[in-house]
């Protein structure tokens, strides 16, 4: 999984590189355009769940590196994503009880790369990420990251109750941060669990959240509102290592 | 302790900065400048233990806003500085054990910034920062701190090592964070405790470690080497938190 980023212009390289599956983040496409190869590359997008936004000429040609967009370019992921199964599977392997990250809309990639670092840290087998209103697997992830991407995997999804749901199936519990859980001394953090991190400022969404079985909630002695998300992810995430260990 | 951000140039305006009591984090002279009002701010940037680097005409040239430098720049503190006796006096106020945060050399902004924000969650009286080597209150540290720096004193100290002798003699204990400690779990982190975090890449150096009680390692399972810093301060601050509330 060696680094390299990717913003691929134009119509063509960019349906060549849905058709040999390279991972598109995000496709931005001229509003309006109706033709034939634009009308594949939608379809493309629908089959791969690619979030698209439809934008000016301006925009474009402001985002464009080449000058020739020809009304399309996509984001493609700097990183190869893992499947949800890898994550498993990587748990399996080292005959461990599922531990895994599910964030709900981080945006922050310093706050991404941060809470990658620190999943692969505290053991955790994978981190899972939605595909919409979400950082991808960008540069700056990567740094913060530490290096920390090239071990820990990443699975993105369509929609992380959905995810839950199959995870819940499989056994394993949720525990989601929010600030009106209980405290999370007092939760029985054991066993194969998903910790739900929200984005700041908005916490976990409402549909993620009622999916959950637990709701954990830091203690705040201070007088301002929240931890940084990264920092918030970390106190939890250990607080599961230590209840592990006794 | 409203923000204001203050680059001071000029002989006299740092002078008078100098005189009238305001924070200077940090002083830029001319190499070689050697008349009357520049021996002046030398003298005075002595007395204050003021960190001063000598740089060409062109550093300062660069770093003017005003374009009227005369040789002398001064970067002053956006936020007034406590003293080390104030957060003292915070923990005795609510009738608690010390709680203080230290630390050792923490240069990016951003880091100092969510440590302080966690700091304040966590229920710490204060930070103690070095006037060497680290990151002072600015604009940056202000905006992550996410305004817990108008809530929890910060104290800036020439030496970290004294002040931990000084501490030690008013009955604090002192915990440092370091990979080849002892786990985290295992050691008492109750009563009157000052935690000690190092910088990013060197950790708490040897004059600080040597100073410390215990030193502390978080449980580390994955295959990088270390937690982004304000991550390690979290984690590390909330097994103090649990200690204590237990």
């Amino acid at each position: 999984m060696r680094y390299q980023e990717f913003t691929i212009e134009g119509r063509n390289a960019v349906l060549e590189a849905y058709r040999s599956g390279k991972p598109i983040d995000r496709l931005f496409i001229l509003d309006g355009c109706q033709d034939g190869p634009v009308m594949s590359i939608k379809r493309e997008a629908k089959k791969n769940d690619t979030p698209v936004r439809f934008v000016t000429r301006e925009r474009l040609d402001q985002m464009s590196e080449t000058g020739r967009h020809q009304g399309v370019i996509a984001y493609a992921a700097a990183y190869e994503y893992a499947k949800v199964e890898d994550i498993l599977e990587a748990a399996e392997k080292k005959q461990e009880a599922p531990f895994i990250f599910l964030l709900d809309n981080i945006e922050d990639p310093h706050n991404l790369g941060a809470i990658i670092r620190t999943a692969n840290l505290a053991g955790a087998h994978g981190v899972i990420i939605p595909k919409n209103r979400a950082a991808g697997l960008t540069a700056a992830v990567a740094r913060t990251s530490a290096g920390a991407i090239n071990y820990t995997p990443v699975a993105k999804v369509t929609n992380l109750a959905v995810t839950i749901e199959k995870l819940k199936d499989k056994g394993l519990w949720f525990v989601c941060a929010d600030m009106c859980g209980t405290c999370m001394y007092q939760l029985n953090l054991k066993g194969p669990i998903g910790l739900v991190i929200g984005s700041e400022g908005e916490g976990v969404g409402r549909l993620v959240r009622e999916k959950c079985d637990f709701t954990a909630s830091i203690p705040m002695k201070g007088d301002i509102d929240s931890l940084n998300a990264s920092v918030a992810a970390g106190v939890l995430a250990y607080e599961i290592v230590r209840q592990r260990m006794a």
